[in-house]
């Protein structure tokens, strides 16, 4: 098995190498942003590797690239994750799942064997949110969770929509609900991804078994007040939306610090008309609050939604415009254990964790069976470009998977 | 007089008129930065102005434009203001006070009278400092007090420094020292301008007569923490750049509110890398602050200071870059007496007030007898494309100025 694992881990190597090497940004980490030429370009390299093996090739209408290996009932079960990554990202978020899928798949081959279940393996686009603020493009597309108005409502920073990027692309908005998988059939779906976290590293752990994933809730708020003179206008005189936007800031981070596990972020702010001698007129920033605990979280919204009103009421105009609002999934516990199972049974320590990140999983896991297996983030970094993981461990998920698919009609017996 | 005021007022709304359209964003009110295609078009414009009235016009090393009419003594009095603007200002805000003291000159001439004392009428570059954060361009170097290191130190947002616009403009950099004024023979300054504030609209008062203007200092801080993953990184193993730069922030306005009629304002903001789902890396943000009270400033900047440390022992990188230290500035007492009978004398309703924002007259004032007029500003808004002062006002400024101007000798023998 040491063989088969550096072999594995070899081609891994090399395949996160290319990848590596389509970005918009070379030499400043790995940008993919949907519907871009880098997204384009990524989606050729995949769906060449796919037919190289001998896989069957489809892509969706959200842009996903699928390859299908026929398995001994036709029911599926799809391996991915996505392809696109944030600004200035990392080479293994995402891609690594989609490189491992791949080598789950090729392992069959290789071996002449066949999987008990046929094989999706896919590459999902746009689960990030980068770019239009969105995300989950092809995993919320498999579910038919898109209308033609959401597709209109997420813009770019250049005012480009998703429904617009869709058509400069050469795709058909109007087309998406065509890529809702039927839910007959559709076994599973198994993600896997890097951890992004610290906590597997700082535990010596080579598999993490996730159980769930966080609720996460996103606004841009926008707070308008007046502009004005920096030196002439007294304080007791002013609506300075930078200062309003901070008592709402505040605010939020005392809450989530109350509330263990909880995180909060303001990662995005836009000044306007951000001039050194002018009190700010406008200000639009982003909040990302997430939590395993749902309550927690909505209570934490509500009383920004309040901060919000308490501004209106002293003169501001504001805006609290939701993004991506994901409650907290659950893994299939059958799967969970299932997957400990396969990792003990090959020697891999293990261990069960929480999801503070958004993936794929957690919108497919609301409709279909879904299990997601973590490989430890070297230095718990995650959307840098000095992100990294192990190809080791990478294939180390790899041989768990394929562990896991061989016996996993035992561990429904066994139940 | 009314004739006469109406006279001039309507010639200064036509000269509005004509420099409100000099801008780089029509429509979206006046941006003339320094060493730009409107600056250029803008010195034409008074340059024409000036040959047409007979003036003998010289253009010096730093952008300023002055016209000169002979006087009964070669002793000079400048009477000038700026032509720059900030992004997006009005037409009033330093062009009204050009306009002015060209309207003083064309009195003179107009009534076949030489005035007491040569008159220099300036447009002078760059007292906004909002290209290059620095500001005062023209009258810092009317007194010799800009050193080539000094003009490689301001950066603009595209990264060119005042040194590199000089000589894009056409400009010598080195030679900036030529455009020093022989301090003997220059009698003193009087600069026109736009109150910008609510005070004299709210007490209806037609005439400010400055008496102080404000001490003011400008920062850029920068806080440099760590890029981590908004989800997945535990609150208390982040390096937040944004979170740290609100308790700085937060620090800065208690004290400010704490001290009687101080002013500090953050206007301008960048975050990096600026994403949703990004705990941010860094931040640069400015801090504006001014007071009347020397000390209260000095301590408020020193807490500033503090609080940066206080960041720094927690592991973040930072810098405090100052762009303005302008200490405060009394105007020639003498002569805020002589403008106050002349307001008196013509029946405009008078009052002395400070300024706080800062003008040319605050450097020139340092070490040339200067006094300043100040003209109501509607709604007290300034920096905005809405920012509007009434002509008949600025007319009354001007025939005050004049009737200073011709009793000068006389305020000096009365003291």
């Amino acid at each position: 098995m040491k063989n088969e694992l550096d072999y594995i881990a070899g081609r891994i190597e090399k395949y996160i190498s290319d990848t590596k090497k389509i970005t918009a940004t070379p030499g400043q980490g790995v940008t993919r942003l949907p519907f871009t030429l880098e997204s384009k370009r990524c989606v050729h390299y995949l769906e060449e590797k796919m037919k190289n093996m001998g896989l069957a090739v489809t892509e969706d209408a959200s842009g996903a690239i699928i390859g299908i290996l026929e398995g001994k009932s036709e029911q599926r079960i799809m391996i991915g994750s996505h392809y696109d990554s944030v600004e200035h990202g990392g080479a293994y978020d995402g891609m690594a799942g989609i490189l491992c899928g791949l080598e789950i798949a090729a392992y069959y081959i290789r071996n002449q064997m066949i999987p008990p279940y046929t094989l999706e393996i896919a590459g999902l686009n746009d689960e990030e949110g980068d770019r239009f603020g969105g995300g989950y493009l092809s995993s919320k597309a498999f579910l038919g969770k898109w209308t033609t108005n959401d597709l209109k409502y997420y813009i770019d920073k250049h005012g480009i929509s998703y429904y617009d990027a869709m058509i400069l692309y050469g795709y058909a908005p109007e087309h998406l609900m065509r890529a809702e998988r039927p839910r007959k059939g559709w076994k599973g779906y198994l993600e896997i991804h890097v951890e992004q976290g610290p906590i597997m590293e700082s535990q010596g752990i080579e598999i993490g078994i996730v159980e769930t994933i966080v609720a996460i809730q996103r606004y841009y708020i926008t707070i308008v007040g007046k502009a004005d003179h920096a030196g002439t206008q007294p304080m007791d005189t002013r609506s300075d939306a930078v200062m309003a936007a901070m008592d709402v800031i505040t605010n939020m981070r005392k809450y989530v610090l109350k509330h263990k596990g909880m995180v909060g972020t303001v990662g995005e702010i836009h000044v306007y008309p951000n001039e050194i001698n002018i009190v700010p007129e406008k200000i639009t920033f982003s909040i990302d609050v997430r939590s395993a605990d749902q309550e927690w979280l909505d209570e934490c919204v509500h009383q920004i939604s309040e901060d919000i009103k308490k501004k209106e009421m002293k003169g501001f105009t504001c805006e609290m415009k939701p993004t991506l609002t994901n409650t907290v999934t659950a893994m299939k516990e059958e799967w969970v254990k299932g997957l400990e199972k396969s990792a003990d049974r090959l020697g891999f320590s293990n261990m069960r964790i929480n999801s503070g990140a958004g993936h794929d999983a957690a919108i497919i896991g609301k409709e279909v069976d879904t299990a997601m297996l973590f490989v430890p983030s070297v230095g718990g970094r995650s959307h840098i470009p000095e992100e990294y993981s192990d190809e080791r461990d990478l294939a180390k998920a790899v041989l768990t998977a394929i562990d896991f698919i061989d016996h996993i009609d035992e561990e429904r017996k066994s139940e």
